[in-house]
């Protein structure tokens, strides 16, 4: 259950007076989603998502809106904030920060063909570029600072193996110059879940609350770390749907050679920070919060074999000119 | 033929890498549409419209593609122009400034049901609200100064009892009191041909370039002239699709006392401007440009109507709380 502010058919009525998108015909909980409450909004004139903001603020919120708004408004699809009649995406509704978007059609794939990687690819990159217009900036709030507040907090749940691993692990990103990479704002959570598609075609990226400024080519990891994966349970990465996903953002935005320098290392950034978060939430749950705590040992698998494979992984950039 | 100015595929696909909406995979010129050059674009994202502008300019425009995103962004279903990499919703093709917006779906209507008025009388009523947030001011183009330049030029055309209705009704229209009225943006053109159904529902409002400011109501004379029609030959206004028109739209924003008294004149109004410039474009067609020049005869007739029946064109009201 993730609606956790309950909202009525008259609240919401009321409450679609501020806006010029019709009259109320249904209103629906949303049952997935751990961080919100989202309800479908069906009005006279199509369907929305409604969604009340248990944890981010007012002064955090902008920052996302804003951006789901400037990506649509280049074409991206993604959910488009819906400004009220004061021309405002942010209002309060049952004392939490709330706002209405278009509700993207589709669904999302449990596994991805290298045809969907390559759509992927392409997306990926047509959102960095129409990102680099966007003006706002937001230090990547999962970044090396983070993890090294998450570190202690975990290590007593780890074997001495595992301890090791992550130790040494954080040693070697600490090192790496990420900082000389194509920076902008990226998603930084682009898994196949938060991807609906539309029969072949994309109907909407979603879920843009980790979004920050950030290497480029990070965005790229985090999405391939997750989208190439021959077959979850062996964390299997399938060369041929990487080189589809490379090749078809390459084609947008053309690499730069510092990130295909780097792709080895950003892989394993995102498997790592992956790993750290849900180790965390499976081993601190947040009081009172019924999450689906995922498993951390897929990431850490991950991560063991992108470390032992850095030669094959950067080879997969062989095939973009 | 509508396409002023050809663009080939291999134009249109070096064009479409300023967006970020996907690679060409079909062009195909618009015959409808007598002043600029429209396209239909469907990429691998979807389907947009391109416009190359043949008579506005650079200064212009602006105005009328930041009117479109905007009422877009508060949910109005109308053409959302995509931004470019810069940022900018205007750019240059084959000389002509250019421009590619969503293609809404669906389309117009020969004749219009009750209800369906009553659907545009809601959806007219949230574009002005939606319209109060729009900063930017644009005097209306077919206003006062515009109906004194025009109406030496169409005199030679009319015969005496023409010519002493038209006088009579400029002396009458320079006396009204208007300016009192509720006034903001208004789109000034909304015929039944510049809305695309989808089933029930409107899939678009199309062609804002006639948008101004000027009186609410002056904009729903206007589109009450058009869509309450029971028959077109006989420019016969139907009480019941105005009545309909009028409660749907007070529904939304009610109207205001000085509102109700100034309907017949405003209907008048409408019926004179549309009079006065199909006049011109049939008797002064512009040199070199073949236009499907409309019956002036259509305004003349409702605007008898109107000034015979004024009593019961106030009654239409009656109905609205």
């Amino acid at each position: 259950m993730s609606v956790f502010t309950p909202v009525t058919p008259e609240q919401m009525a009321a409450w679609l007076k501020r806006y010029s998108i019709g009259t109320l015909a249904q209103l629906e909980g949303i049952a997935t989603g751990i961080e919100n409450t989202n309800y479908y909004v069906t009005t006279t004139h199509g369907r929305y998502v409604l969604t009340l903001f248990e944890k981010l603020t007012p002064r955090e919120l902008p920052f996302y809106l804003n951006l789901m708004a400037h990506l649509a408004r280049h074409g991206i699809p993604c959910p488009q904030p819906i400004a009220d009649l004061d021309n405002e995406y942010l209002g309060v509704l049952n004392g939490k920060p709330a706002a209405i978007a278009t509700c993207v059609p589709g669904r999302d794939l449990a596994q991805a063909t290298a045809r969907q990687c390559a759509t992927i690819g392409a997306l990926l990159a047509e959102m960095h570029l129409a990102g680099g217009s966007y003006r706002a900036q937001m230090p990547n709030p999962r970044g090396a600072a983070w993890r090294e507040t998450v570190l202690p907090q975990v290590l007593p749940f780890l074997d001495r193996e595992q301890a090791t691993l992550l130790r040494e692990e954080m040693r070697f990103q600490a090192q790496q110059p990420f900082d000389a990479l194509p920076r902008s704002v990226i998603h930084a959570d682009l898994f196949r879940d938060n991807v609906l598609w539309n029969g072949a075609a994309v109907g909407g990226v979603i879920d843009f609350y980790f979004a920050c400024t950030d290497a480029l080519l990070y965005d790229v990891a985090i999405a391939a770390n997750d989208w190439c994966l021959e077959n979850d349970a062996e964390a299997a990465f399938d060369p041929a749907r990487v080189a589809a996903l490379l090749n078809a953002y390459h084609e947008v935005r053309p690499f730069k050679p510092a990130e295909r320098a780097a792709w080895p290392a950003l892989l394993r950034a995102g498997a790592l920070r992956f790993w750290l978060s849900r180790l965390h939430d499976f081993h601190l749950p947040r009081a009172g919060v019924l999450t689906y705590a995922k498993d951390p040992r897929h990431f850490e698998r991950l991560l063991r074999r992108h470390i032992a494979r850095s030669d094959d992984l950067r080879e997969a950039f062989a095939p973009c000119p």
